[in-house]
């Protein structure tokens, strides 16, 4: 709770409808997507970046904690209070007023608090949209603060890619609004601070308002279930893939038979695919896609996938040991229920890892042989983009291991330790940064970078600003 | 000149072949591409990050100031001394040992020295290739400096989003390197330094290395000139080609009449291709390409462009006048030779702008009305890149028109202001900045940026460095 003086201020500013105070409509606030619960002070709900402004300058000159908070779909942590119950919740999820489109310009400007899917709802009849894939349904806040790049990163880029512009406010006394609004592609005009803003989780300012590139929608899609015959044999087949259809690529995506499992097992509507419902121990998932209409003179997208597997096929030493084409709504439902579907597979462990897209399944293989000789009863869920070098690591601890929090502990230690060390990948490909794993930021980082960060911070925004301390 | 201690010692870094005093071997550091002409101090030529720490260590410890040179094609006076002679150059010219591509991750690792064209020379048997398209043929170091983009960004994008990675020296006392090479696409783990580095001149740090994102090398290109009906036709244009060929399209250049005409004028060698060597007032250069070899299964492409143009041709109020498919190699040769073409054409006043898609054609058609009215005797050579809103924007000041810097002041500041405030465009589309265009990021950048900007110069490079000041 927050003394009565702050609360007056702030519904002055906001309205009453801006200010939340009672518990049950806190509650949604307080509680993350899928870990953690906190206790948020208040929570401000403005609508525009003037009124941001306003709540972020009276907090800072006030000394009064807070934490920005789109769609509070993260996973580390990084949009909800901590439990101290000092943190006032800034969310932005009545930010969803402004949209402009400019389709010569194949840009969108927009408020930070609008859905992905409303984004690309209301694009659809503009034959454009916003070409991030998620399974989970954010805010485009929050997508900025983690910078996330899903399922079709081969084609088209992370948020980072995509974003031509924002408005952010600085956690300072004035609440300063900076605009680096632009609908431009080529400014090169001196620092591109926007970058700044993208992936550090709301640390160093908050957006309220982008502008986004926008793609054409795919027009034409086809789909296929890979099966390569070894862990090994994946990057060649990724290689085989690129050589011969390039840029119609737009998903090469693996899960393995746990997660695949587990997805069947959480959502009996969904088919299973394989031959007498044999999961094969990985299987990829690869897309290829146009964005014009079906023309006479060329062949279907089906077709051209046929064709291209059969002539990888007929290669000596092909990767392949089976592989078909199928609905590519069904195919992709199955990919998308993999994440809801490991949750319910026990009591998870997830790691969100990247490495150089050749050692993505290296890392997989050593775990395979390492993970069962460290931590007993302890499975691999894994699934991941093997085209952008994105895993998610999924472990299950079985019955068998111990329930402890000092086993879980030891378990992630280990984990991150092979994954940065040992094969030089990252311990937050696409998930950010948050309260969950800043303290594997403290320890992967080198002091210079948090020296500067540290600097940058006292730069930009002084005040008590997010859930995360990147110095 | 500089003292003999100083020389001694720097020589005692990097031998004798690592620093350069004499005139004559000076000269050709101390001149840009196309303007200006400084004076160096000295010539420094480390061949290592390591031997770039040790004389930035030491230039800052003594108070010289220095400017980073890599292929000194830019156009801005962002790489050469100024006329003052206490500048040292540090050139990255020997900076060409390291090429570690790593075929299965797309990605290379190489010296800030090496020349584009060495680059993708030495790629070219792997079938990858790093896609800057650009008509000069700078060094890896200043293309990260300007953020250059070219004439494929629409396909990939500018250097920025090709950059996996940067190893960097700060300027100060200890000549600190900062590590932040990396060959993941994925990383979102605290702050992406390396984004500070690229577009800025070399004005918080020098990078010496970096790590690049490669695409696989065109295997089927089509190229077509389409004579738009009228200027306002250009962008529906672009839109039915981008409806039409999605991905395809790799290049959807603008030509005018005059810079085309002053590129036949100069390379006489160059074919004109139009009907009875009429050159229309604009002309598009639309490129379509593949990255794999034909398929039995597939329409050649020429065909592909041929079926979308005449597709085009039928629809009701068509934006075209004329348009034919012809050999990628001529029609490429003549939109490259149209740069050099416009310095011959007469007292070149350059502008590199960029717009919104839309507004490229309008700010033609607004200065063709307005330029005339404000300043006699000057003619438009403008050409550029519709695709992503970038433009050449040549202005040729004719004998009619006043010789005096006075006017050429008042053109560049008329032409400038036009293009920012009127159309809300970029004073530097890909060019960067240098002493030749720091008046303008005065005037045009606001105080909050500036502020963060000198801030963010104190934290990382506090010494004298760079030939600009985003403060």
């Amino acid at each position: 709770m927050i003394g009565g003086r702050h609360k007056g201020a702030l519904v002055e500013i906001l309205g009453d409808k801006g200010v939340v105070e009672d518990s049950a409509g806190m509650a949604g606030y307080e509680s993350g997507a899928r870990y953690d619960q906190g206790r948020a002070a208040l929570v401000l709900r403005p609508q525009t970046t003037a009124e941001v402004s306003a709540c972020v300058g009276y907090c800072v000159r006030e000394g009064i904690p807070f934490v920005p908070q789109s769609g509070n779909t993260g996973l580390v942590s990084g949009s909800t209070p901590d439990a101290g119950g000092a943190q006032i919740v800034l969310s932005l999820d009545r930010m969803t007023r402004l949209f402009e489109l400019d389709a010569d310009n194949r840009s969108l400007h927009v408020d930070a608090g609008m859905r992905l899917s409303d984004i690309n709802g209301r694009l659809a009849r503009s034959g454009l949209f916003f070409p991030i894939d998620l399974g989970a349904d954010p805010c485009i806040g929050g997508m900025l603060a983690t910078n996330t790049g899903g399922s079709r990163f081969l084609r088209y880029g992370d948020v980072r890619k995509n974003t031509l512009g924002l408005k952010v406010v600085l956690a300072d006394e004035a609440g300063t609004i900076v605009d680096l609004m632009s609908g431009l592609r080529k400014n090169n005009t001196g620092v591109d601070w926007k970058q700044l803003f993208v992936g550090t989780s709301g640390a160093f300012g908050i957006v309220t308002e982008c502008a986004l590139n926008l793609e054409r929608l795919p027009r034409q899609v086809s789909t296929a279930y890979l099966v390569p015959r070894a862990g090994a044999a994946v990057m060649p087949l990724l290689r085989m893939m690129e050589e011969r259809l390039g840029s119609y690529l737009s998903a090469f995506e693996g899960m393995s038979r746990n997660a695949i499992g587990a997805a069947l097992d959480h959502v009996p509507s969904l088919r299973n695919p394989f031959q007498n419902g044999a999961v094969p121990d990985y299987v990829i998932l690869a897309e290829i896609s146009r964005s014009w209409a079906p023309r006479a003179d060329e062949q279907p997208l089906d077709g051209v996938l046929e064709t291209v597997l059969a002539d990888i096929w007929e290669e000596d030493g092909a990767p392949l040991a089976d592989a078909f084409v199928g609905p590519a709504h069904e195919m992709w439902a199955l990919r998308h229920a993999l994440s809801e579907g490991v949750t319910h597979a026990g009591r998870l462990v997830a790691f969100d890892l990247s490495f150089r897209r050749a050692d993505v399944m290296a890392f997989r293989d050593w775990m395979r042989v390492e993970l069962p000789r460290q931590f007993s009863g302890v499975d691999i869920f894994d699934f991941g983009h093997i085209g952008d070098g994105g895993v998610h690591f999924n472990l299950v601890a079985g019955k068998t291991s111990p329930a402890d929090a000092v086993f879980e502990q030891r378990l992630r230690d280990w984990v991150y330790s092979a994954a940065v060390d040992r094969f030089g990948g990252s311990f937050s490909a696409e998930h950010g940064i948050g309260r969950k794993n800043q303290a594997y930021y403290d320890r992967y980082t080198q002091q210079k970078n948090k020296d500067l960060a540290a600097g940058l911070k006292r730069l930009t925004s002084p005040g008590n600003l997010g859930s995360v301390s990147f110095g």
